[in-house]
């Protein structure tokens, strides 16, 4: 495969979807993000919000056994989860082969390890991922629904909980280190736009 | 203070010091490196090699104490070694008074916080670093004189834990940790000259 492939791992919050639409769009390079639930959807008709819960989330039901220093984890994954979770990896790298491509999530930076793609995590404060995702609250929901800060901070915190569960489970490297990426960009200061033109100078 | 200022946290080895340059004369910024050791030897009239050793080591006499559950570090510092941090951090925050600049290490993203300086940091594999050095090793020494490849990980390693001690000692923040930095830069796969291009991008 020599397709030019880029990934990016990114805190819920930090603005790495939008990001990674606009570097898509600057490339003309294919985008995969929610592309790939769909896909899995049609593939094997489960529902599109079953698929989405087990696609982000590691096997839930874990015993934790003790053995002298050591702990091991042993895992039973339901059978919807292991076949999804395989079908999207299927999907992953079909995407891969077709096109030149930015992929965000999903832990592609690791399932397309030996293709050497560019691998972007994006992140940034929590005051910041508070400020935005109150900005997209206030488009999607009426007055009255809303959640308050501290609950908004709450939800960032543990979907990003469940990101790095998924992404150490499946991977069995951390979340965000730097060392598993080629750039980690803070988005607290800095537009997606301007993001994104700097990332098109270094992968062409 | 309106200038714009650009600090550069580095690992040893990643070549931050070399892409600082390109990225200075990119942006025609003044450069600050090795020239604020050389400002503090003609201000204090000490040795270069001992305002250097002392200029990046925190001090090395400490008492850890044990009270409760808390552990407390009450450090003894030489007076000379007071003199020159205090030194050191007077000519960062004239220097970035003076004009728009490029400040590599000393601790400059945190001395400066209050100016909103862009902050960079500069990482690489250990094999991407060994790689460095021993290119920078065979052009300054004699065949012979050289370290072997694991007398210099070593090396590599000991430069970085007294970065990273001496980063954390006076500033109380983990050193390389992404939180504290606007963009972290891994160099093991791209060259100084593209993300000089790709950072003045971001800044300008």
């Amino acid at each position: 495969m020599s397709n030019k492939i880029i990934t990016i791992g990114r805190e819920f919050g930090s603005g790495g979807r939008e990001f990674g639409r606009k570097l898509a769009e600057l490339l003309g390079f294919a985008y995969y993000d929610r592309e790939i639930i769909s896909e899995i959807v049609k593939r094997t008709s489960l529902s599109e919000q079953y698929v989405q819960n087990i696609a982000e989330h590691k096997p839930v039901i874990s015993f934790p056994i003790h053995t002298g220093r050591t702990f091991l984890t042993w895992s039973v994954m339901p059978d919807y989860g292991q076949s999804v979770h395989s079908e999207q990896h299927n999907i992953i790298r079909e995407a891969a082969s077709k096109s030149n491509c930015v992929i965000v999530g999903r832990g592609a930076d690791y399932i397309l390890r030996d293709e050497n793609p560019f691998r972007i995590f994006i992140y940034s404060s929590m005051e910041s991922k508070l400020q935005r995702c109150k900005l997209n609250q206030s488009r999607d929901y009426d007055k009255g629904q809303e959640l308050s800060d501290k609950e908004m901070v709450k939800r960032i915190e543990q979907i990003n909980k469940s990101r790095a569960d998924y992404y150490e489970f499946y991977t069995g490297q951390k979340w965000g280190d730097k060392s598993n990426y080629d750039i980690c960009i803070n988005t607290s200061f800095i537009t997606p736009e301007k993001i994104a033109e700097a990332v098109k100078l270094l992968v062409c």
